[in-house]
């Protein structure tokens, strides 16, 4: 029987991304292409005794369907959380516990949008969200951004000249890929814009946690007086990412849609691990484990800018790479027209895998000259080691 | 600021129903009306046993970012069982893990639908699936059934009069809620007229192991040799539903599609407990425990029939149930006119919970002299005092 597939499906295809993404994992090869919380992170001793704790207590509890908006005592412990390290979950909001970041993502444009209605990110953006959102069939517009991250105007413009402009979905902090912090005037200045026209903002702040310099940024949630802000978050880069644990803050009646989608979807989010990370959150001090991961990406991060800085002294002038203040990605600018595909192909070959800046782009068919880097998944030898073969093959080319 | 929603989330309207299945909940009732598996069927010292081993030797995969597509040697052992236990799984198919089997309802209308697409099913079916297909703006039609399940004649009738017709959802196999199981001769003669017609079946098998009477009736995935039928499961019933794990056997390209909407829907299925399911496989006598849950329902079974028949003597012309093979669920049908979300309001006073019919009707607003009853969840205990409360209120109604 041949098989004919939705509209919305078959404009996603797998790109060729994606297989130097894969190539991430084969033996032998440095990936700075992953986005995998270090394994160190996990931890293992403190999730082992509380299962279990959960087997021999809980075990019904833990093994039988759950109700959509999540565990309620995890939702509460995520809610005092937010407003206490972020000013976020204002009084209007629900908070609700989803299947990892991603699910909290793909659910807002699923409620938001009907199709052909305008979404606007940053360019570049995070390729997960970007492919959720074209799988609705949504106008996918990228805004410009700079050094400091979205340009309000930018903004501005877009949504005056856009139809239907449902909501902007941005990663503020620690941005993926360019690891950027937006500053916080521009923040207000967007909060602003995006009032004024009855626009959403999708603050997605998996990193938030992962500050290793500078000062907090507040969150856009925190200027949320309005009810213009879902705000998703994550265990992935805190507890541990195969368990699919995310959360969304987002005023009530949005709050009421997304379950409505979610349990369409998945019903509710795996049970078990709602159990065990309310259980983490207050048995184990969330706080000094946060701190250990906090320090760890902070040294893997410096050691990679090291790297960078010696291996390409001789081409200072024509590469950059952003100083992010926390979070897992670094974004490498290269002069125009270089071809960084092409690059990455031949750098696989020195067993170094990267990832071109393309695949973060609104506009996949417009090229781009940067590629994005990542710290928290390999060693520290491999940082080394796999900085100094990029620099070296950079050099090559630039020279 | 104005919350403005999808169209295809505007129409999904929490219902009346939804009340009612609230109060199985509350202390002191007796809930006919859930839907979930007893918690003594949840081999809880095994999985215990089998995590402690997973934080031991294999922490760092079990809590890291695994593929969409789901853990590789669990798949494989999925396919196995299907293959030898079902003939499913063809030779064109991939199986991947999904997050239950909703989640595979679900994605299947994704990437199969366009906005406007008919999709056909059992009229009543269930409710879940039902959602997800309104979720997508589809055509959503009922196809009539009788004491034999799905009628041929009508759904080759419905293909023929509905446009754009992509595929017939049934559960064939002690479905929900009527706990019918469509005989083999029928299922072979739908099967030919999909084809016919090019529409794709998505076969919902979630009670399939469960069986306590009767012979097994093959899957239409067995009779797949055009490729013509997406295959859904679910370790909900033989393990545990709060885990949220499912599986997809499904013609190579409709996987790879499936693979590519779950991916932008939650990167990919809890990877500790895809882990433990394919452990549990492997190191347990899966079949001995399955048979031991299919005592216990067999049991539960008989004893709400019995005390149904006992309860309705001075009625039994006006109200007969179904005499389920297998699963969870058995279905009364009363005369045409009784009004059953009064009836069921009443009998909520008296501790007694059940789920009215048109709960599950393709059409919500045409009314259905029936009720769901659910014999999985509570206790022999409360089966026989339910039935016989829920008996006397039914002689009171219709004598």
């Amino acid at each position: 029987m041949t098989h004919n597939f939705s509209d919305r499906i078959s404009g996603l295809k797998p790109s060729a991304i994606r297989e130097i993404l894969k190539y991430g994992s084969t033996p032998g090869m440095i990936a700075f292409s992953a986005g995998n919380p270090a394994p160190e992170s996990f931890p293992v001793a403190d999730m082992e005794r509380i299962s279990k704790e959960i087997f021999e207590t809980m075990s019904t509890e833990a093994l039988q369907y759950g109700i959509t908006e999540g565990y309620t005592p995890l939702r509460e412990k995520v809610r005092a959380r937010l407003v206490s390290k972020f000013a976020a979950a204002t009084d209007g909001d629900d908070v609700i516990i989803v299947s990892g970041g991603q699910q909290g993502i793909e659910l807002s444009c699923k409620v938001l949008c009907n199709e052909g209605d305008t979404v606007l990110c940053e360019d570049p953006s995070f390729i997960g969200a970007l492919n959720a959102f074209r799988s609705y069939n949504v106008n996918l517009v990228g805004v410009k951004t700079d050094e400091k991250g979205l340009i309000p105007e930018a903004f501005e413009e877009a949504v005056k000249r856009e139809k239907n402009v449902r909501f902007l979905y941005t990663i503020p902090t620690f941005q993926n890929p360019t690891g950027i912090t937006l500053p916080f005037e521009r923040r207000k200045e967007i909060y602003r814009i995006a009032v004024r026209y009855g626009v959403m903002i999708l603050e997605d702040n998996p990193y938030g946690e992962l500050r290793f310099k500078g000062e907090d940024v507040p969150t856009f949630k925190s200027l949320d007086k309005d009810g213009a802000v879902i705000y998703c978050g994550s265990f992935s880069k805190v507890l541990s990412a195969g368990i699919r644990l995310g959360f969304v803050s987002s005023p009530k009646d949005v709050s009421q849609k997304l379950v409505v989608a979610k349990q369409v979807s998945d019903v509710h989010t795996n049970q078990f691990f709602q159990i065990l990370a309310n259980k983490f959150l207050e048995e184990c001090d969330f706080d000094a484990h946060v701190a250990s991961i906090r320090k760890l990406y902070g040294r893997k991060a410096a050691l990679m800018r090291e790297g960078l800085t010696a291996s390409t002294v001789s081409v200072k002038d024509k590469v950059t790479f952003t100083d992010p203040d926390g979070g897992l990605f670094m974004w490498a600018t290269l002069p125009s027209g270089f071809d960084v595909p092409e690059f990455a192909k031949k750098l696989l070959e020195k067993k170094v895998a990267i990832v071109p800046g393309v695949a973060f782009a609104a506009d996949p068919k417009k090229p781009v000259a940067a590629f994005r880097l990542n710290y928290s998944t390999p060693s520290d030898d491999q940082i080394i080691k796999g900085t100094a073969l990029l620099g070296e093959a950079l050099c090559e080319e630039l020279k």
